[in-house]
């Protein structure tokens, strides 16, 4: 622990274009420096199709210069509740998909140990396996997923491992509880009819966007919280949730998503939850030429880091 | 009629990115081989604002290596139902409006001989006329046609041949029942106070964004399946009235357009029709260099071939 | 006055993207031949971010060129009922932020006194400031003010006059009246918690995208015809509070914003009222490279346009 | 002959932002108004691949914003030397081939009678047909050709006027003396070994890329000087003879091209011809995104312009 | 063998944009079928910054619509010399980068026991390897190498099979005669001193772009051609040889690269020598947003096309 | 000092995009840790046209990432001969320029203090004004200037500073010595045929691109470095002195510019000069999509800092 000042800096003084982006603007950190970590997996090596999210770290910082103290909903900073800094990349290797799964693990099982909770920039959907191997410890957490697509395949191309598979295999190995286990946003033709048998047969609850249209954000998040309940809970927020339009830049876009406006309500119906982690992924900048998608990614961050800041500052208050 | 199985490549074993993209990676195939022909018009000679389109159907193509088989919401693969192949583009001359409308015609002439069902991607909105001329033989058909624009003019810098008056000539040359078509979308500012009154003259349901806004895609779909009936239906969509966030490379974009969301649930509704033909026109890959318009494209390709393959092997069934 | 028509080049013999682009393809105009002036103030000094409103009135000039003449929803043309041209850019100095305020000011002091309505092009926000001290001569006007944000700082950078502080700075200076002006779709994180104060200690009705979602255009325009009343009124139509994903080319966008069907009813719902004059602003060429925005811009300028004509076609008819 | 000042604004005063894009900042004029007539044909029809020129006038327009007055060689004006103006856009129809070269030719045959000496922005290259139509009147003309393509082409697509045809076209018509012609940067594959033979058989010099790498810029005009001798003579720049990382905006680039360095060298080379009419054509602003082709054609402009302000000045002094 | 017709689409009557895009617009073939196979392999797992080579065959068969039949220096067409078809692209694993270097390995043996020459397209840098592997069976061949960087690294990020390694690992093997291997425009600075050292002990001859550009094309290509002599030599062209201006879109972009006259000279002077095989790598569409580097890799394979049919027709014609 | 350790990130461990970007990799330092300070000015209020070089420091910072470490010509890495870190951003007001010029001035008094040479990334060209008021005390300094530009005008819309006037205040305010400046790639229209007057007048060498294209870049260069001397000299280079086909993201790009290999060649022989600060400007990201101009940018400054860094060292062991 240290003086550190955890605040972005004051955009009345260094203007948001200059000065070397970190997430938020935020001073650079270690996990033991803080209450929520950013960090940045710069990895695609689980990618099938169409790569870059190893670049989504470093525009998702850019981009994030845009970003404000205060939500205006609340009116309140999540940088007055907690201390929030950019802890980096963690390392990986371009080169050696098994060697970087590991690498991540090891560094998220720091972060756990460090006491931070993680607020993570992909890179694509398999880096979300490595994180909860990291992360989870007491049994099984819950999850609540952002997502067009399921992610529960069980290989692709004969690998086990790849951004399709990835809460398939966390199922598998204890880390999430299917039964509290809630996917949202879920559309898209898919290449076999039994592409959502697993998750359906193992209790995970889909809601497709057809139902979520029927339904709006406010019923929805009230069935997802009771899924999840008050036990440590995981949310997963795959860019691609988002309708196109809004979210070009990623590899497996799907037309007709959620908007900013109802991925907004949505995220700030997650307040009070015990989440232990989170993560952003699939923003790929290659094909995201005018930086709308980072953009996007950043400020849905900064709304995951407001119910987070709230939910460990009411905690640690609880506690005292 | 041949072996030749017309399914898409397996994407777990042919890459997405890899091979030379057809039309939903399906087999190239001749209108004889299949039921539903998946048809390219590149074709953009009838435009006269920002021309284009005639690149569209290579780039709907690539972007079709996107789409999977399984329609998610019915679990159903087109694929299953009925044979469907990529019969290539059809010829025509870019240097020779009424040559190319002679040889589109002449094409469909084909394609209904073969007894095929076509589902084509233009070029420009002109091209409906000379594929209507080819399909059409026993009476006018009816029309839901989804755009921005009525493409109901007499005629555009004196020619009565381009893409504002394609609809006009079909009712004109008794291709089209004027009682049986219904325009949904339709919006943006006109050139002059009349430009609806023959559409409204001869009993074409114009049914603008406005109204569309108030009642919504089931009402508004329950109306059209009702004037079109269950006689032999064309369908027609031109990606301009989607709204241009969503599908900027088009030669005529008008803003306050429908979702994709929307139109999913339009085209759903579509279930049980007398489908005898039905288009995607106005995609213009130089004004859309990110592709999205083009990804947007073959998705409403696939939801129209999925209810087209429904209709076509029930009324299989039916006659057996 | 003179004979000058005061129409569009008619597209059916000037293609649309011929000829030099004027606002609307109108003529060349001076204020003292228009009932509404169409000015481009291309000035952005004011701007904290990201640079480029300058580019702003040439490329809204260019995509202009795809608009027509008559609404499609109430069937009259503003040009049948008012004369309206181009009347070209304001003189501003770009190395100087005071001379060009002075210039704008001077400027718009001589629309008043032609007797014409201004509807105007940014440049950025700031510009709305010196326009209003130009065309104010009566006591404070009211402002219906669709916007992302507040705009109403005290400084930024120690500087008093830049695109965060026009609105204070005009309420300061007796140009508006802060209970008859309400900001509609304000949302984003805020740089301090009290950014919004002045707002509210000076009656200044705030209605954030919240509000705004949860009641709908119509009631929301209710409440601000309500609010501005019978008196003068100008209106200040920031790019920005349209949703990023349908206008990106600006200088601080901010996901979960309004849609173009949204604005495009609240829009239509000004008729009637006494408007002094209207600015479109934040449009940033640089990071627009579709021309989306630019399109959005000169479609939402239409718009404002009809309700402008009708209204002082009504009050010139009132008036004999 | 009036009283108006043919100089380019002033952009100390007006910045190069500012106002509506004249070709060169210039005014509005007629042919009759003016030495040298700036034109724009915005025509495509003759185009047989990728689309897009008939928007080059208005890009080109835009671009030129960035000229100056005085060049930096010679330190000469071409406003002092000779009455400039920006004289619009030639009437065209969109729709109508055969329409738009009569149009073309009739503008032409005006400018001629009027005097001025055309400097033309396409556009495809068939439009030069149309404007030596309009332009020659007494005996065939020569011709400086900068070009990728010999443009000599009997037909395409089973037609005789294309963009692949015109100059061949011109010498059957007595327009252009092929023995007095010289095509300057041909490369590039051939469709057939025979593409070439007519342009051999009937005088046409022929200079290759090759050629021109080996003898360079000097050398070669010092030639084409010598093939055109002191009589009326036309210049015809395609900008596809730029290499396409330098115009990168136009319909068929081909690479291995000629730099804008040995450009320039080549064109201020021309001085003292007796240049009857110039063209650049083929710049296609839809594949053009950063407007850098349009910004070159623009220069290249100003060049040609140099030139025959040179010429037409020196001429009327000797005649007087 | 069968009586296929060799030949591309014929542009005048299939438009360059019309019907499915193929290399050079020819047929689909077999390597059975041809004397020259063109084959992509879409593979970028041995990439290790920016990715995307894996889109490269299918962008450049797309451009390659606009190359022709004809070599405009030599009048002959390869189409009449030999057959040559579109083979497809290799099977490959994006998820498993060993499993792809042996299905490509297998696929390029089956490729020489067919007896046809392959011109292969990327792909990253390592796939030279396993082509090499396939394709070498009677010692070591020689190598022309077009390329910024060397490629005979060790290892990277713990690798040793990656786009920075084939060379050293095709020496090792066996497969490469470092005595009779060439690399020409070398250039950028390098992570270590020593990173030549490899090269220059085993005896492979590097000239820098300093030396190129002092001696210039000829010169270089009479040493090059020593080198190599008349024995087996394969050929291998990394688009980033060439200035990052003329081929933006590649993963490690290096300023000051030899321009594309050069590189034709360079390519022409191949001419007789006993070219095995040829490839064109690191072509990456996803940073090629314009098409203008894969139209450029289309141009380049045309060049090494023509030589290598020239040769191989001589050879045949020796051998009857 | 410290013993921290100033050498880039290895990009075998950290890849290079991973981690945030600055300056070559660097550590972040304090003038006072370094040798050779790399320093951001996101400044653009001298701008007169196009804006957006404020974001110029972030994105070379971002495309840094590709540089290496060690010279390929020379084999020396510039981190083996002295210490070089990022010293981030000056501070500057985006809406004030006359303080903006203050801050500037300052923090370069404080790096002269320091005792390190800085190496400054603009920003616009107004900024070398205010680098050389902090930064030379003992009598004017001589001048290396690459530009397209003369940069000495005496005002421009009525401001003496702007960046189109730099070099004349710096004359006038005996930081520059005219007779020991050399301005190199001069090119393109001006606006009045004295505005290179001063510059004559005073001594300054203007060698134009036509010279050099006579004589090549030694031959300048030797005459450049007789010029400058053995005495304090600053190097200023402007990215628009390169061809806009290579740094097309800046906001006076002028077409017939140098290559990047002539640049390169130039910049090798400034080796062993009194070196005492160098500046890279006028890199605008907003008009440079693709990131080509800021890359070519970052590898200019990696040449710089090579002939800095040796010229430093060498200049220690003298003394030592």
């Amino acid at each position: 622990m240290n003086d550190k000042v955890f605040e972005p800096l004051d955009s009345g003084v260094v203007p948001r274009f200059a000065g070397m982006p970190t997430f938020m603007r935020l001073p650079v950190a270690t996990p033991q420096d803080v209450d929520v970590a950013l960090i940045g997996v710069p990895f695609d090596g689980g990618t099938t199709n169409r790569p870059g999210t190893r670049h989504g770290p470093r525009e998702i910082r850019n981009q994030s210069s845009l970003t404000r103290r205060v939500h205006h909903v609340t009116g309140i900073s999540p940088y007055d509740l907690v201390r929030v800094g950019d802890c980096g990349d963690t390392p990986i290797n371009p080169l050696d998909l098994a060697a970087s799964m590991e690498s991540i693990t090891r560094y998220y099982s720091g972060v756990r140990q460090a006491g931070a909770v993680p607020l993570t920039v992909g890179g694509d959907h398999l880096i979300s396996l490595p994180i909860l191997r990291g992360l989870v410890d007491k049994g099984p957490v819950g999850l609540i997923h952002f997502d067009a697509h399921s992610d529960t395949f069980d290989s692709f191309f004969g690998s086990r491992y790849n951004h399709a598979t990835p809460f398939r295999r966390a199922v598998e190995e204890g880390l999430l509880d299917p039964k509290r286990t809630v996917q949202i946003g879920l559309r898209g033709a898919i290449s076999d009819a039994a592409n959502f048998d697993y998750a359906r047969e193992h209790g995970i609850r889909l809601i497709f966007i057809e139902e979520f249209d029927e339904r709006g954000a406010k019923d929805v998040m009230a069935e997802a919280r009771a899924i999840v309940g008050d036990l440590p809970t995981y949310v997963s927020f795959d860019i691609d949730v988002l309708d196109p339009s809004i979210a070009p830049g990623t590899g497996t876009p799907e037309i007709g998503g959620i908007t900013t406006r109802e991925a907004q309500k949505m995220l700030r119906l997650l307040g009070g939850l015990d989440i232990v982690g989170a993560d952003l992924v699939e923003v790929s900048p290659p094909f995201d030429p005018s930086g709308a998608t980072a953009l996007t990614a950043a400020t849905i961050m900064f709304e995951l880091l407001c119910v987070m800041a709230q939910s460990i500052s009411d905690r640690k208050k609880k506690r005292n």
